[in-house]
């Protein structure tokens, strides 16, 4: 295969699905703010840029997975960034959790631009991105669409698309966060009535996770939060509390903007800041739990 | 098989369950409040009792599933109740979804009685009952739960043991009902925000169903909460508002006893109890979403 | 005046009620479950009861001032309780803080008896008791009103009339209570923000004391609130938060009863609950307001 | 008196402030985008700008009150705005409601053009500024607020000083109004269970209104939570729901960056949602109480 793709941002998710592509023989041309974090994949073949436009083909096909909506969009329209180069015919595929604001207006920009802008954030952790387990939200252009769906494939199990509307695919990521963060919460309110009264928090857990909640969340996140185990030794935390807490107040901005009143996700929301207020914001965000237990007078 | 079981409480749940253990070749003695629900099961093989002493076998099994705490007390300890023949060594299986507060008052009434109350709500539809694939929690004495066990694995897929502590039982049967009520309020709120931003509610359960929360209780009460659909017209309501309201209380009772604030099943309380104030108490109470559904000004 | 008063329940509020009743000339018979408490009132010249009925005149009236619903029944329907010796005409002024439910039977079983209940439940600290400075919300058939009126204005500043049923002054009363719990809350809120910004916390309930809130509530428990002043070394607990818990859930059972959902109400009744959990039940219940500090990551 | 005071914003508060400083005797020079409204303090003498720089005297006194934080960015930081003539010693006296956020970033740059930014946003309805009798919460450098002191009591009844920093007098302001909504709320949840127990609405606020809630707060938003009158006919509304709700937004910024979780903004928050997303955004902000009784089946 000849074709060129750019990607940029190899950090702990980017890094893996890069490699597969790279894997699946793309020509793959990587960029990231720290220089260090691209050697690997250089060493296995990718080529370097030294600014975001660097790695864009004009029409061709760029990537990008960054931390937050201010680093899209300083990769994007900042200096030397994607938009200088991408042109006629070139398609974004934007995979980063960001607002849908931000989503809508970059959607805007790159049609001024006659170009694409697609958006295709991720559900599953790095292991998963590795093993290209991944589930992909799509949204955007039809044609679009079409054009970058063998690449999607390559790095992921699961293609979900969401329509024409880019910002719908990351209405629809922040959702799936935050139903992950209410199946949290529940299991926690639950789990501190059964501790009070001498059930084993795991048994619980055993339970639903083998009938009505035999589900990957359930049972995983389940034994987490059963087990009090918000860190584990053997590999870098999953998912930082501060940054559900980002992702949680970028879903109630979305909600804010559609009138929409989400009880549950205010609380878990107040859940998320009252981590952070107690000094647990870069421990996983199933430290979250641990403030029901503090209610409860346990711990 | 010789053993003579009796069975007191023949409603939709408790009419497939003793039907199984009568096809299991047990013979069954039957009483219900409103004798003519028994005519099928006599009819069938059974035996009738006019009370609920008539269908207990002293130091015999008898199973109850009734629909509140009122009936209960009153076929265990009223005239002519199980207690007034169950005596030494008898075996009161209780599957009723009732208070903590009572079963921990009926194992204490039993033990004084030298016989004793074993604890086995069951979660599943009527459906499932017949199909022999509840799914069972066990609590009491080890040698009570030896004796009723291959009983209860002849009407049910799977038993999971809570211990020693009738109650325990009781609890964890209340947890999981408010943890499918949750899941309800959770996917609801999302759906609603989906719906607004012009996307399809299907879609995105479609999606849930079969990634992070591939799962029976998000598939198929996520089906029904995307559709709309409070109410199947092949077939009775499955579990009706007023009663999942009844059941919340329970569990808000239980975790007030154990001193657990627990903030989101106060909210699906609050749910549940709107859905009564506006007149659908006897829905099915996946109607409780639409809660979510107008406070949004959808609908 | 000749006329003779029962009075049944010499505790903090009904010590000195009671002595504002014999101030003002009446023939008081007092009775109390611990019998030294009357003591200083006998001093005084109350006569005293050895049981409940001692102190009720047959068609007479008589007061009663106890802590809970279980006392009020034993006391009025127990064995030498108050109906056994009222009688046609007798009026039983009940200025307890107790469940509607309650309210509701006592009235019937009161009117079966051609006797009649009067609710009477109290706004005040024992200060406020001691200076005759209680406000009172009144309930009960109009004649029963009437001839009670001149003993209740002798014990307080104000009488609020509230109709024919008991029972709504219970609810009004436990309605006032909730008011107050909120507007701690709604300030500890506030105050919290304040003083993780550098506000001094006393400068803003300085401000709103003196403009829009300008009244006991905000000006009283604000300024405790503001000073984390929980107890006051000077004087007992003026309402501890296990009783306010106890109230909260009487408020939220006759809201469930009329089927109104409370939010502001459950989150008050989750503070208390987690201020009983971490063992504050005995301490006043401004007390409440801690937890929402903690929250915040503050004290 | 010969100091000339700038004024930007002839609204329905900014007017009657600036025609109260034109009645003390200062000469007023008056900037609105939409000049008409400028028309009726010209005929009674004030002096009119054509943009908001034309109203500055360099090192003199602007005062400026608009209605978010878009129109104060403008006003202040765009073409023809203040800081382009303001200059060394001059001072804005910045009366808008606005984030925390944008009163410490003007801060920061009034500083750097060696003016300074003095927050003074005020309580109370257009009848109250026409009276003088406002509210105004203060703060800035101390030299500032020497200067401006004599201007604002000119227009106030009061004066609440929170500090050096003028984004407290900011977040104090947002607390204000969350305190009056918070009140509100938990005056419709007792009065929706009063009005299904048949206890009339007004009477309650009677009572406490004439006792532990004596205050203009409790008594005026009390009479028409009781009455449902979201509206007065012989007057415009006071202050539009949606307007609440942004206020309520500004609040809820705050405390993210202070960290603190206000549960009860949340719902105060949701409960103006609902009555955007319900179509009432225009109403009076008391509206808000409706969704508590819809949510009781009432209305």
């Amino acid at each position: 295969m000849s074709t060129t793709i750019g990607f940029i941002g190899i950090g702990t998710m980017g890094q893996p699905i890069a490699r597969n592509l790279l894997k699946a023989g793309y020509t793959v041309r990587v960029y990231n703010r720290d220089t260090q974090k691209t050697d690997a994949l250089v060493a296995e073949g990718a080529q370097r840029g030294t600014h975001p436009a660097d790695v864009v083909e004009p029409g061709g096909i760029v990537f990008s997975i960054v931390s937050n909506d201010t680093a899209l969009e300083s990769i994007t329209l900042g200096k030397a960034g994607i938009l200088e180069r991408l042109g006629p015919d070139g398609i974004h595929v934007s995979m980063s959790t960001v607002s849908q604001a931000l989503a809508k207006r970059l959607t805007e920009i790159h049609s001024q631009q006659h170009c694409m802008y697609v958006a295709a954030p991720v559900f599953g952790r790095p292991e998963a991105a590795a093993a290209r387990k991944l589930w992909i939200c799509l949204a955007g252009a039809s044609a679009a669409k079409e054009r970058v769906r063998p690449l999607l494939n390559t790095i992921s199990q699961a293609l979900f698309d969401f329509g024409e509307e880019p910002d719908c695919a990351n209405v629809v990521k922040l959702c799936g966060n935050f139903l992950i963060g209410a199946a949290m919460e529940a299991m926690a309110e639950v789990l501190a009535v059964a501790e009070k009264n001498g059930i084993e928090r795991q048994s619980i857990i055993n339970m639903i996770g083998q009938t009505m909640f035999a589900c990957p969340i359930y049972q995983n996140y389940g034994r987490m939060v059963a087990e009090k185990v918000y860190q584990q030794s053997d590999r870098p935390v999953g998912f930082q509390l501060k940054l559900a807490l980002k992702d949680t107040n970028l879903l109630l901005d979305a909600a804010e903007q559609a009138a929409v009143p989400m009880p549950f996700a205010d609380l878990t929301h107040n859940r998320l800041l009252n981590g952070v207020a107690k000094g647990r914001g870069n421990a996983d965000w199933v430290a979250v739990t641990q403030s029901v237990n503090e209610d409860a007078g346990l711990d």
